[in-house]
């Protein structure tokens, strides 16, 4: 086994801040030995639809990928943020390779087939090749992955970058002690949404679900923990959930949610 | 030294031509052995910035870059372009992987300081990491380069692709016997523009300079074949120069100007 890794993904509140996404970078460069960073998207793509007149549907709180719209992911998402996050993060010395799911074809996707909903140019992950990634890894590099992936039938597919993060974690668990964190607004796993104290610093599954049954858990923080449990039972040894700007605390425990399998 | 390695660069009359770029992408993931595109940019970047009212200003058909030029840039030549060209290469089984020069910090570029004309955020090559190029390479994979660039202080730079080219096949010479093909839109170097049948399949130097004299040579040909053997003198093994839909001609020499030192 090699030493350990960590995964962190980053999500659109903190790209769309120039000051916060550089502060974040900062702690993340600073993270001692194997690392990736997973970003997501941001209101970048909204605004430049919304600057071409492309309208943007949203069913369930997903993006529909027509056409036009997978043009405007793929410039923004694989072009503008991840190549910007680069530039920053070899400044700071951490040598960052930006990568889609193309590239080395590391993440394999297939159109996501919905019997109501057609989600167009939407991609779930088939597999993810940890050859590459961990050669790259070996190397002292750094990857960046946007999330756009491909069908590798010549197909560009807009992806949940949540799901990525995830997939790549529980791939790359065979060979690395792999450490899971989600930054995102809130400090961690609330249980009163209004009050930041009400932090829960830590769970296994067995509190996950005693919470649950208590009605004590968020709905909208279901899915999110059922995923992170999901990612914890496929070999992944930890995911952190709390803020990005606290990135350091999260990895030393002393911030945010910590899961664990047991 | 290392088995052969192609170093192809192709450009916008290609790129802005769905059916030519597939079909010279066929030819291109059908060559054997070690291989690395390099395209520019086109006309997408340009109706982009029509689209959203950024004017482009050119000063000696240069494009100059200010910081929502170099955003488009960066959309469409790393996100766009460069990861569809990935795509279609993975659905031919060609194993790309699409990198802009801030991508595992591979090349290196300084703002270009004009005493004159403030060409904005336009890079000129400094060095290309030639280390990780060459790990790709070893494992199999063809990466496909954009012509962005970076500082290493955070800055990313719009940089002209023939350089890339050029400037890529004269580092990577140490490792590997490198041929540099140019592909534009004319048959090779001709001595009568309107006229195919004036192609002269081969030239070294000395040719070259007689033609030169005799002024035999178009002067939009000069630059270009200046470039081309100042690369010849740093080692490049052989530059061909030829139309991006006869390449795999090209390669066994048939047709196409063929470039060598002595």
């Amino acid at each position: 086994m090699n030493s350990s890794l960590y995964i962190v993904k980053v999500g659109g509140n903190i790209i769309d801040d120039e000051k916060k996404l550089f502060s974040f970078l900062e702690s993340f460069a600073s993270l001692k030995g194997n690392k990736i960073l997973v970003h997501g998207g941001g209101k970048l793509a909204t605004s430049l639809a919304e600057k071409l007149g492309i309208k943007q549907v949203m069913t369930e709180g997903r993006r529909i990928t027509d056409e036009e719209t997978l043009k405007i992911v793929t410039m923004v998402y694989a072009g503008l943020i991840n190549k910007n996050i680069v530039a920053q993060l070899q400044a700071m010395r951490c040598n960052a390779i930006g990568l889609c799911g193309a590239d080395g074809n590391i993440i394999l996707a297939r159109k996501r087939n919905h019997p109501e909903i057609n989600y167009g140019f939407a991609g779930d992950v088939e597999e993810v090749n940890t050859g590459l990634i961990g050669n790259l890894l070996e190397k002292n590099l750094t990857p960046v992955l946007s999330p756009i992936t491909h069908d590798r039938k010549g197909q560009l597919l807009n992806t949940n970058a949540d799901t990525i993060a995830r997939e790549t974690a529980r791939a790359l668990s065979d060979q690395y002690p792999v450490t899971l964190i989600y930054t995102f607004e809130k400090s961690g796993v609330l249980l009163d949404v209004h009050d930041e104290s009400s932090l829960i610093p830590g769970m296994n599954k067995k509190n996950y679900e005693a919470l649950r049954k208590d009605g004590k858990i968020l709905a909208g923080m279901i899915p999110k923990l059922d995923n992170a449990f999901a990612a914890l039972e496929s070999g992944v040894k930890k995911v952190i959930i709390g803020k990005a700007d606290e990135l350091e605390q999260l990895v030393h425990g002393t911030s945010g949610t910590t899961l664990i399998h047991e």
